[in-house]
């Protein structure tokens, strides 16, 4: 006899990148694979003082459980912060999560029966998809443009789906696509989800991570209703390895997220919330922020630089102004699964773009990271796949 | 308008514990509420040489993103010392998990579809109970006596429930009732997991902290066919507030719980799995719970003492034999939640006993805690509730 588990389960896959992440350790692969923060900028040194202090003036509350909303001087560093996108939450309304996928995950918990749609930007974060899927919704995609998702699309989306439980963006340097939503978008899908009164679930990474032009609002910063939750992270502005991220909502959603909080896994790590609230105490966060920020503006330039002249001319690919990613389209019926297989063979890797489509088709697109990999392994990584682009 | 959320959410409901916890958090209460390990035991020095050796060595992938199924040096370690509970899992077969709490979240997401069973000991942790909940079961309770869950009534229900999923256990020194499951009953209860096909979920927390005896096997070993996930956590022999528990099961069961880790949170605190695997490498780990060990049994010894001299003769108990809890049987009739309150005046807290069963009744029971309160204040706490209870 064999075990039996819940329906959900035929529905969660793997991760295609955390898989490839595994093949793409092997350190002769130059990987534009995945979405990690440049290591060598982690602040090892100044993390070694936080430590310390925090166990010294606060050890045993550090290593103690404690309370499932979070640690109030953090969540009050986060209300303090989220004013420069124009967001006023306060720090009750805030949840500490274990990253922003933990606010994904439980954007499902909170709002999905099975069968019920979340309306997505296509393409999107297949994490989020991940994190949705084990809810197993329907996906009903809005095509973007370089103004992000289209407004009228997602009018007629919201009117196609009653049943639509939450419309899901990443306004800043989209993952996967590196496209960010213009300001008047960001006004008119807070009046669309307030006319069809379905949530918005913002979800934003990377918004900390500009290089060029003026910080825009959050889309929260228009919500007047309380029709959108917020989810935040320090992943790539301090260290994905401690797993600090956020959720700010309304007080009555907050609550929900908090409840589902307790059951899921009681409260997240005392000790990495209370050296993130240090971290910020004793050191300049936003100037580490610039430093991250330079750094990866010289890689895209580069990156992009070097597919100007070595991509095959009929290739097309995204300008971002900020985040880790760039979106690269092949010509119609190229699928990039096959395109990866031969640039693996010259040792250079990246995502595949189909599986950030939730209903599949697409397979002509691939995502680029540019943040991880030194300058000269940038050029040779995209020198390499613009020889295998030609060979096509 | 209102936000239509999910229909689990009617389900989900705070955790009396947690709420108490804030209500008991003024310093003039003696509060035998929670489930706190005594903080004077954190090793907050050797901590500190902890977390600069991690830094030292290994500080970009202890701030970096990390695979989903753990820190694998942490994962052999804690292979190795479930021989101690006479268990062979490869460090391959273990997922770390945010705390066993998610361990239990998790377990509800791999198996239970709404409507299904979970058949659990009668009471149970309630903390299990919030978990489940949200994948909406229903629960059938199983009758426990000193020996633990009645083999016979097992089986009935396991007849009776052909819709079972699995069967939750905490076999040693039970929360809520301190009660320990007999060698016996141990192999017994795998004979029947496997005549009926129901997996058990053995949740172990408490295992390593027993007082006088001989450790009994854990259910796991008795496991041939991988029926069998065995939920452990380092939260009570070296520090909560790091959130590192973890599940070990067949290669099968293990890879839907790496699933679902991975749409869940993508994975567990880089830094805090280094810790806790450099804290057990560079101190003793063994020796640092005989000293824990020892200071719980002395406050056991003292409340089982002190309620032994001051309690009512109609007021029964628990004789633990190791962890956190004894668990309190007043004359039928009498409700815990309104002796709280008598005993709330005179600044004591426990919890009431209600919750602890999933389809309620048995009010007339409440569960305290003694590895947090310092002797003094276990002997006047207990003296003063024995007052209490006497005026009933």
């Amino acid at each position: 006899m064999s075990i039996k588990y819940a329906k959900r389960m035929e529905h969660i896959k793997g991760s295609a990148i955390r898989e490839l992440l595994k093949l793409t350790e092997q350190p002769e692969i130059i990987s534009f694979a995945g979405g990690l923060p440049a290591p060598e900028l982690f602040p090892i040194e100044e993390m070694k003082q936080v430590c310390l202090k925090v166990l010294d003036t606060d050890g045993r509350a550090a290593l103690q459980y404690s309370p499932t909303e979070g640690y109030l001087p953090l969540r009050k560093i986060i209300s303090e912060r989220m004013k420069s996108s124009k967001v006023e939450v306060p720090a009750e309304d805030i949840l500490i999560t274990s990253g922003s996928q933990q606010g994904l995950e439980f954007s499902g918990k909170v709002f999905l029966d099975e069968g019920d749609t979340v309306i997505c930007e296509s393409p999107t974060y297949l994490g989020a998809l991940n994190a949705f899927m084990s809810y197993v919704p329907n996906f009903v995609e809005v095509e973007m443009d370089q103004d992000g998702m289209k407004m009228d699309e997602l009018e007629k989306a919201l009117k196609a789906n009653p049943n639509a439980k939450f419309i899901y963006t990443i306004p800043d340097f989209q993952n996967p696509s590196g496209i960010t939503m213009s300001l008047e978008r960001r006004k008119r899908i807070v009046e669309l989800a307030v006319k069809y009164n379905i949530p918005i679930v913002e979800d934003n990474p990377y918004g900390e991570l500009r290089f060029e032009g003026e910080r825009l609002p959050a889309i929260k910063h228009f919500d007047t209703t309380g029709i959108v939750a917020f989810l935040g992270t320090f992943s790539k502005t301090f260290a994905p390895g401690l797993r600090v991220g956020w959720v700010a909502a309304s007080p009555e959603v907050v609550r929900k997220y908090v409840l589902v909080k307790q059951g899921a896994d009681l409260q997240c790590n005392s000790m990495s919330q209370r050296e993130t609230a240090a971290f910020v105490q004793m050191f300049d966060i936003d100037k580490h922020i610039s430093k991250i920020i330079e750094v990866y503006r010289r890689r895209r330039d580069l990156m992009i630089g070097t597919m100007e002249k070595e991509f095959p001319k009929n290739v097309k690919f995204t300008y971002p102004n900020g985040g880790l990613f760039t979106w690269v389209e092949l010509p119609e019926g190229i699928d990039a699964a096959d395109v990866l297989k031969l640039a693996l063979e010259e040792k250079v890797a990246f995502v595949p773009g189909g599986s950030f489509y939730p209903n599949d088709g697409n397979e002509n697109h691939f995502r680029l990271n540019y943040s991880c990999m030194p300058e000269d392994k940038i050029v040779e990584g995209i020198t390499r796949l613009g020889k295998v682009l030609k060979s096509l």
